[in-house]
C-alpha cells in the first residue's frame, strides 16, 4: 500500500498526506485479506494479487473517510485515530475520498493483472459495479433513508448485501481472477464471499452492541444512538449470533471441494465471525 | 447520456433521482462534444465514442456536485438550477458524486471501446489518473489551499492545468483513442487539449467578473468574494483576454494537418474561447 499511494511529498502535499494518513495504519485489513487469499488459492502470481487487495482496500478507506463526514455519520474517531476530516479538514476528506476511488480504478488499469486484457477490464467493470448506485454507495444511501425506519429482515439483508457484501465479494472474486480458475470455482468462491459479506455486518452489529469504544477502535453504540436498524435490534443478540454462525457454516462449506488450498479463506472465515473487534 | 444512467425507479430510487438531476439537463458539455469531436476527428465508431464521452461527463458532473457543496464552494445554483444538495441533501450529494465517479469507470470497462483491450485499459488509466490527486482533484486541492493567497502566474497555471485542463485533455484523447491514429497524431490532439483546456479556464475567470449570475446559470463574481486568485486578478481583464486569443490561436495551429477532418475541434475552440457564458 506504501508503494501504492502517492509519496507525501508529491504536490498537492496536503492531499496526499491526507491519503496515507486515511489509508496506512490501523484497520483490520478484512478486504485486503481476502483478495490475497483468494489469490492464493487461484495460484496467482502475487505481485498482481496485491495490487487487486490495495485497490479494493482503497475503495473501503475512500468510503470510511466520506461516511464519517458530519453530513453522513459524523463520526470523529476511526482506527483509534481522528477521522479525517478532523485531522485535516471536511473539504480534504471529501477530496481524498474522491482521489482514493480514482487511485483504486487507476492501478487497475495501469498494472498487468491477468494474460487476457478482457479479463481485466471485467475486474474493473467487478470494481466499479460493487462500489457504485448499485453497490456500496447504493447500500449507504438504503442506510441513510432507513434511519427511524423498521425495515423487515429481507430489506436489512438488500441494504447489507450492497453497503459492505458488494466490496467483500468483490475483493474476494478479484483475487481469484488474477489467477485460472473454473466458472464453477469462481462461483464457489462468490457465494463464500456472499457469506462471509452478510455475515461481517451481522457480527460488527452484535460487537457494536456489546463491545465499548476503545476496544472497537471507532465509536460503539453509534447505531443504536442513530435509531438505526441493525440485526441485534431487529433479531436481537442470540439471534443475529445464531445467524453470523450460520452463515459461517455456509461459508465454509463452499470452500470444501478446495481442500488445503483455501486455507487462509477459511481462517479468515473464522476471524470475521469469531473477532471481538 | 438518459441511457447510461441508472433508471429513475431502479432502487435505490432517490440516490439514482439525484445522479440524473445532477447529470441530465443543463450545462454545456463542452467535455461530450470535446470527446465526440475528437472521435469524429480520428473516424471513429460513434458508439464507442459516445460512451467516453459520456464516461467524461460523468466525472464533469461528479466534481461539480462535490465541489457545490458547503465544505467546499458552498453554491446554491448551478446550470440555472438549484445545486444537488440543495435540491436534495448533502448525504445525497456526497453519494451522488462518489457513484457517478464509480458509473464512469464502469461505462468505460463494459463496454468495447477499442479493437485492442489493452488500449481500453490504457483509456480506464487515462481517466483515472486525470480525476486524481495529480489531475482534477488534486487541482481543487490546490485551489482551496490558495485561498487568500497571491499565486504567480505559473502556480496559477499549474492549479488549472490539473483542475480544469486535465479533464479536458481526457476528453480530447479519449475520444480520439477511440479511432486510429498515429502517436504524432495524438500529440498534436493533446497538445490542442492542453491549450483549449487553459483557454477555457481564462475565459470562466473573465466571464466571472464580467458577467451576471442569469447569464452565467451560476453565481457570478464568487471567485472575487471568495479572495481566489484568478487571471483577471493577476493580469487584468485585457492581458487574460490576449492570453485567452493566444491560447485559441495556438489550438488552431495545432488542428492545421487534419484540415477538414478538424472542423468540429475547430469551432469548439472557437466557442470555447468567443463564448458569453
Amino acid at each position: 500500500m506504501q508503494r501504492l499511494l502517492p509519496a507525501a511529498d508529491a504536490e498537492p502535499q496536503r492531499l496526499h498526506a491526507a491519503m496515507r494518513y486515511s489509508v496506512l495504519e490501523g484497520g483490520k485489513r478484512v478486504r485486503l485479506l481476502l483478495a490475497s487469499a483468494a489469490g492464493e488459492l487461484a495460484h496467482a502470481d502475487v505481485e498482481r494479487v496485491n495490487v487487486v487487495a490495495a485497490a479494493v482496500e482503497l475503495i473501503h478507506a475512500y468510503s470510511l473517510v466520506h461516511d464519517d463526514m458530519p453530513c453522513m455519520d459524523n463520526d470523529v474517531l476511526r482506527r483509534g485515530k481522528p477521522t479525517c476530516h478532523v485531522a485535516y479538514d471536511e473539504a480534504t476528506a471529501l477530496l481524498v475520498g474522491d482521489s482514493l476511488q480514482a487511485l483504486a480504478f487507476q492501478l487497475l488499469a495501469e498494472h498487468e493483472l491477468s494474460d487476457d486484457p478482457r479479463r481485466q477490464l471485467a475486474m474493473v467493470k467487478l470494481l466499479a459495479a460493487a462500489s457504485g448506485s448499485r453497490g456500496m454507495a447504493g447500500g449507504q444511501a438504503i442506510d441513510l433513508a432507513s434511519v427511524g425506519q423498521q425495515l423487515t429482515l429481507p430489506e436489512l439483508e438488500n441494504m447489507h448485501i450492497r453497503k459492505t457484501g458488494a466490496l467483500i465479494r468483490a475483493a474476494v472474486l478479484l483475487g481469484a481472477y488474477c489467477g485460472r480458475l473454473e466458472q464453477a470455482q469462481l462461483d464457489l468462491l462468490d457465494h463464500y464471499g456472499k457469506c462471509v459479506g452478510l455475515a461481517f455486518q451481522v457480527v460488527d452489529d452484535v460487537l457494536d452492541s456489546e463491545a465499548d469504544t476503545a476496544t472497537l477502535g471507532k465509536t460503539a453504540g453509534k447505531d443504536a444512538d442513530n435509531d438505526k436498524p441493525t440485526y441485534v435490534t431487529l433479531l436481537g443478540v442470540p439471534a443475529a449470533k445464531q445467524m453470523a454462525a450460520e452463515l459461517h457454516r455456509e461459508a465454509l462449506q463452499a470452500l470444501a471441494p478446495f481442500s488445503a488450498d483455501a486455507r487462509r479463506l477459511h481462517e479468515l472465515a473464522d476471524f470475521i465471525v469469531l473477532r471481538k473487534f
